[in-house]
């Protein structure tokens, strides 16, 4: 509950049915709360309170409602109601609810919508997800280039209360091509006899309607624009993205990105997906497929271990320190290819880079073997009070540190130069392939020192 | 290289010093646009073509361009166009860039700058980093809400130059107290003899000038604000911060969750530092932590392992497995942890949802762990003619699975409880702790079945 202070006044107004007091508490809440409240409350108390909204907020309230509360909402209301409903709100919203709602409850609805509205709502919804199209509204303002600020500002006010924003104008000619664009702020600051075109800014960032939406919204934030035109291939104006859904996009990927790091499969269809409604077949779907490359990676481990079983001493003291040897590898390889991931993502490392970022990772490397192998040395030195296992542990933590930190830094930069997003490179994948080399690198360490004392009888 | 097409003609035009040329061409492009291509020209032609912009656009520009790049281009400027450029400057912006200017730059520029100007710097450089009062900017529009719309108008009108955004407008009292809030929509919307006070909405959602800018960021997210007031302890007015802040703020918090994820600590003086100017050693203090730690826990792995090699028939094919098994089981709970984290950071997941979560994560375990368990049986038996010992990997694996699933999945849940925020919850972390509980199920399912059989001597 996250208005505790507020739910017990609006059960008292609603159980009194104190409508007209209702009214006006919740005017004064940003619909994004009002929505909270509803959510707060029980399933017939917030039904209750939805009904005594007034159209306008209703659609506005709803948009910040759960999906599948938007649903139900919908699924009881008179038809004429739901029409209402449809008709004030943004568009995008309202394609996206139309695609949640049953046949059954859509077909008495469709009849009181306008012709152009049941278009707008079906063009809409035919855009793959994932692209600029299925991203965008199509509720924004047009301009004329002939007319004067006067007239636009009168266009403006008949227009505002069925657009989700006013701040950005349009400037289309007879064709709907996209010519220029106007704020709300130039039309204020300019004379009121201005012509648009005139004052109108002619290069136009601009999206096409086919895009990735996360390209899009990435043009968004680093434009820091209010909202991007959408075109569609004859450079028509067929829609706009608005700054909080680009936030609503890059929040998504982003999450997505963690999901990648932990070497879940990303999927498109499971963008819309929550983590309750995906079936848990569906779950073992997307995670089998890297689990199973990493094992049979794995399996290689274990040959690996059977090819040096051959030529070193049998040691077991050796062999318990195994699962420590790859596990500092891969502990090491994920921290750096986290960085490295971080530094991509904020562009910070470009594609020359290469070199300079790998002698960086292996210096950083070099440092953290030293500190981390020179506890190692000390710590084995007193378990097993042998010198010379305590260096060969020492050493080959030290070797493994610099080789894991070069394939954590290698690995998203090679990925990204083949044009694989960098981000799908998971922490588990860096594990798995500095697992069998650091066990290389491990026994060939023993070899080296140990195979050359007597028969290896030094560890106790 | 962004715009290679552009880049030619440029080079002619600031080549042949055709300056009123160059400023038309670029005045069209969005000064986001005008800062690559003076990033993509060399060092010398790039600062002729920032010296050719009018003051104004100077400062849009200069906002877009790197923060080292920033501070040359001022360095080298003449002290009242430096000052000038300072008082356009959008007033968050500005205080970043004082705060990067040695002293001997700054102290010829100060005294052409108004007594309000160097105090509104010093304060927003005041703030601790982090919080909202360093990410405000002071450049906002407020309205005492005894006017009228009209009167509002001729306000914003004289005062848009200046302000970073002008759709949304703060009513304030004598005091500068928030007490209400106007978007422009509203006011063009509105009768142009209404009083403010009237048409305004009471209810503003607002945040404190010592929250974590993180928070007030995913506020701005969550109601699809425009801008957020910021206010003092004593309800006044002090800033605002714009959704292009937030979106800056968000994806800088997430880009360091992969970070976290990937084993490397969090520090908040880093956030303004990028991958090449933190130094070398700095890199090693944000890993050695977590890597040290880790280590410590993977001597307790070795100490597992040392304890099964005197209680198990001395197989070295069962070691030659060890890092099969450890690794499947880091993969599946590093899976589980990422999966937990992005339901966490979307709220899908609540406080009270852990034993279904549990539940959930265990079931996926199980069926992962039948699909590799069988995988894991055939490979072995392929190999090792043994059907006992393809029975010890295959039920191994499974248990394994399981077990590393309902980990992967408290932990992070558990972290939240604590109020620890589930984001820190590394991948390294998880793998580390299920390598000694995973060798312990691997060991005790190898005693149970082949401990039974003659002397283990099973395995060829």
């Amino acid at each position: 509950m996250r208005h505790p202070l507020l739910i017990p006044d609006l059960r008292e107004l609603i159980r009194d049915g104190e409508l007209g007091g209702l009214r006006d508490y919740l005017s004064e809440h940003h619909p994004g709360r009002v929505a909270e409240l509803i959510e707060d409350l029980e399933d017939d108390e917030g039904d209750a309170l939805f009904r005594v909204l007034p159209a306008r907020n209703r659609a506005e309230v709803l948009s910040y409602l759960e999906s599948n509360r938007q649903v139900k909402l919908v699924e009881v209301m008179p038809a004429p109601e739901a029409a209402e409903l449809l008709h004030v709100m943004s568009h995008d919203e309202r394609a996206d609810l139309v695609n949640r709602l049953d046949e059954e409850v859509l077909d008495p609805v469709f009849p009181y919508l306008a012709q152009a509205e049941r278009e707008d709502i079906r063009r809409l919804a035919s855009y793959e997800p994932g692209t600029a199209g299925a991203a965008m509204t199509t509720d924004y303002v047009t301009l004329p280039p002939h007319i004067t600020v006067r007239d636009a500002f009168d266009r403006l006010r008949r227009e505002a209360p069925d657009r989700e924003t006013i701040y950005y104008c349009y400037v289309v000619d007879h064709k709907r091509r996209l010519i220029g664009f106007v704020s709300l702020k130039r039309l204020i600051l300019s004379r009121r006899s201005a012509v648009i075109e005139d004052i109108m800014q002619r290069e136009v960032i601009s999206a096409r309607v086919d895009e990735d939406q996360e390209k899009v919204a990435r043009q968004i934030d680093k434009y820091d624009l209010l909202a991007i035109p959408v075109l569609d291939a004859s450079d028509q104006l067929v829609g706009i993205i608005t700054h909080d859904d680009a936030m609503d996009i890059l929040r998504q990927e982003q999450t997505e990105d963690i999901l990648a790091f932990g070497g879940v499969s990303r999927d498109s269809e499971a963008n819309e997906e929550s983590y309750w409604t995906s079936r848990i077949v569906e779950a073992v779907r997307r995670r089998i497929g890297w689990l199973l490359l990493l094992f049979i990676a794995g399996t290689l481990t274990s040959r690996v271990s059977k090819f040096f079983h051959g030529v070193t001493p049998d040691l077991r003291d050796l062999e318990i320190y195994v699962p420590l040897m790859i596990g500092t590898g891969g502990n090491a390889g994920s921290q750096t290819v986290g960085t490295i991931i971080r530094a991509l993502a904020l562009g910070e490392i470009q594609g020359a880079d290469g070199p300079r970022v790998l002698l960086r990772e292996w210096l950083t490397g070099l440092l953290l073997g030293i500190l981390l192998g020179g506890i190692g040395f000390i710590y084995i030195d007193a378990i097993h009070r042998s010198a010379p296992f305590a260096a060969v542990i020492a050493l080959a933590i030290l070797f493994i540190c610099m080789w894991s930190n070069i394939v954590g830094a290698m690995v998203p930069i090679l990925a990204r130069r083949f044009g694989i997003d960098p981000a799908v490179i998971s922490a588990p994948l860096i594990s798995t392939l500095v697992d069998a080399t650091g066990l290389v690198i491990y026994y060939s360490v023993a070899i080296l020192i140990l195979g050359k004392l007597a028969g290896g009888g030094v560890i106790p």
